[in-house]
């Protein structure tokens, strides 16, 4: 219980820091996990608004239904229905961005000390979410034929949770054999499946495996076991705060109630302007537009990695999102790396904070994004002197 | 417990079904809290957010810092001062509306079980936002020389909570002796009090007494006893889902570690334009304009209620708020009464939801901001109708 006292402060510390380094202008931070302003489609979003404002002030300036607006809930529906989802408007919730998902999710489905099953390492935002209910975390266990959710004699968890599309930290895609046997193992369990997927459509090579959600589907109407999310954060800009949960329908029934309790409703302001974005394909463009500049950020991260790391140190290649994970030699302390990287003018993320049992020490996660080419490639040639130098006092 | 669970549901389903209501024009609704949408300065808001998009949005559609905007702590710490209250802009957070502000309090005051003391009945998304922690409810109790907070013997709970301007349900205001009594037995007992003023901007008629966290406060920094919640709800539209708190600074550490676990941040881009609208006067001129028009609305509801209730009927006379406050013949009963006035195309709510521990069940609470004079008197006629037939059941 120290431990992770401990691990939840200092998680929330670097949270903190992490948002505080964003609003230095001096450092460059390859930290935080925001999107390039560049593709914020500001001229729209301020139309979407206008529009929304005008066309009906009595409604969109109101408290609204805490489901979310009708014309949003079908509009979110049909384009997960065009991804081969099968879902109608009454499986979807809107959320205020998909952190407030999270939560809703683990105050609907855990009690105290219930479990939650897990890759390490995570989403930190998602063990901030779920800390209120003090959970019990196991790993997935792959090692064998099909993947189990808890050591034998344990207790089964309540749900289990996956980012199959650029996890956030590790930036990595779950292969569709790994996504069809979390499926497979999730029913032979009745072990609720979250899948949260605020990163999909930035994928800018490979192609993008079946969903969770369309392989646990069956053919009658949508049941289970998989519970999804999504948001416009990535997509248009993460200041709408407009997320969703999609859920059997007596799940969003349980879902509303919890919503009630927390904001009682997403702005209906900010539901009217993000349906009109999603709606006249604004979110579609911003997202291409995304993809292409994040590729030429990420080009340009790895180019600097290969150039700039010491030996014996590795990264991953990913095909889309936002982040870089890179592993450090064992010898090195990423706690250490982030207090020398911030003197040197980098802001990165000790990747410790990202564990929810048994956090690694030599590893940060990058992020590429929501910085210039120019200063990544300074930023990560700072970070490789800074690990020279720790390397070199280490040894 | 039982009985707790049972008035959980029904509290909930009535939040539900009353927000259903809202959205179905046939129903005069009475219902709800909702404010007059003729006062929503829908072209100054319209004008808010265009400038906040294009001055910056770099900034304003990106996430933002957990605590909130820098220029709107000070602008509210400054809000605060000019009425006497000794805050500076690290005692300020913001919130998704003020519903967020009683969830960041109870995360961030209540383990499991913990004690909270108030007066029934209550506002009942405060029950809501507290339900995840369990607590054990007390009445503040008003019978000897100075309140108490909890039976001999009983623990002392973590804090009371107080609706001193204009309680939801009931509209009435606490006296300025009942006050400063209560803030004396804060600081002798060493509890907190938590202030919630969504309404006091509301008033039209009578003085203000001073409020909990002036009376509270010593000549230092600011260090409680007493913990402060607006919004700008009531004053220029919800759907901002702008609110605040202030707090001693240290408390306000520990709700930014939970506020960034519930949304991450509130809409910097909500922010900028609440901002705005505040700094430009907005938010003062719409106030005055919601005192105008809901004395008008007041004093038709008080005239139908004297022509078309039934003997026996009482309410209370708001100086201010949304809400009146009616008592019925003990022979009926308010989720009745509830039903046959929906049949009768009027809403209203049952006046058992808004209570925590002993619900009274021959109450009903009345809002009058949401409905012009007309529809007010034709549907206190209507429910003067439904208890007329009731009474006459009864007897």
């Amino acid at each position: 219980m120290d431990n992770r006292a401990d691990w939840f402060e200092t998680a929330n510390d670097a949270t903190k820091v992490l948002l505080q380094l964003s609003q230095r202008p001096e450092v460059i931070s390859l930290a935080g996990g925001m999107p390039a302003p560049e593709i914020f489609p500001s001229d729209a979003v301020a139309a979407a608004f206008d529009r929304a404002i005008r066309q009906n002030p009595a409604r969109s300036l109101q408290y609204g239904p805490a489901e979310g607006i009708g014309p949003l809930r079908e509009t979110v529906a049909e384009k997960l229905r065009q991804d081969g989802l099968p879902v109608e408007a009454d499986n979807i919730i809107i959320t205020t961005g998909s952190q407030q998902g999270l939560v809703l999710i683990g105050q609907t489905l855990l009690n105290r000390g219930d479990g939650i099953a897990l890759d390490e390492p995570t989403f930190l935002g998602a063990l901030d979410a779920w800390r209120p209910a003090s959970p019990t975390y196991t790993a997935i266990d792959w090692s064998g034929n099909t993947p189990t959710f808890a050591p034998a004699g344990a207790a089964t968890p309540k749900f289990a949770y996956a980012l199959p599309n650029f996890r956030n930290p590790t930036g990595e895609t779950m292969p569709l054999a790994q996504r069809q046997a979390l499926v497979d193992a999730a029913k032979r369990d009745s072990v609720i499946l979250l899948e949260d997927n605020p990163y999909g459509a930035l994928r800018f090579e490979g192609e993008q495996p079946a969903s969770l959600l369309s392989l646990g589907a069956g053919d009658g109407p949508y049941d289970g076991p998989v519970v999804y999310m999504g948001t416009v954060s990535k997509t248009l800009a993460p200041a709408l705060r407009v997320g969703w949960i999609a859920a059997p329908a007596g799940m969003v029934d349980s879902l509303i109630v919890a919503k009630q309790g927390l904001d009682l409703c997403t702005s209906p302001l900010n539901q009217y302007a993000a349906l009109n974005l999603i709606e006249s394909g604004v979110e579609e463009e911003t997202s291409k537009a995304a993809q292409t500049l994040y590729r030429s950020r990420r080009d340009a991260m790895l180019d600097a990695l290969r150039q700039f790391m010491p030996e014996n140190v590795s990264w991953t290649q990913p095909e889309g999102g936002m982040f870089i994970w890179v592993t450090l030699p064992e010898t090195l302390d990423s706690q250490q790396v982030f207090d020398a990287a911030a003197s040197a003018g980098v802001g990165i993320v000790p990747g410790s904070v990202f564990y929810a049992m048994n956090p690694v020490r030599n590893t940060i996660r990058l992020n590429f994004t929501n910085t210039s080419e120019d200063k990544i490639r300074t930023a990560v040639e700072r970070l490789g002197q800074v690990l020279q130098a720790q390397h070199q006092a280490a040894a």
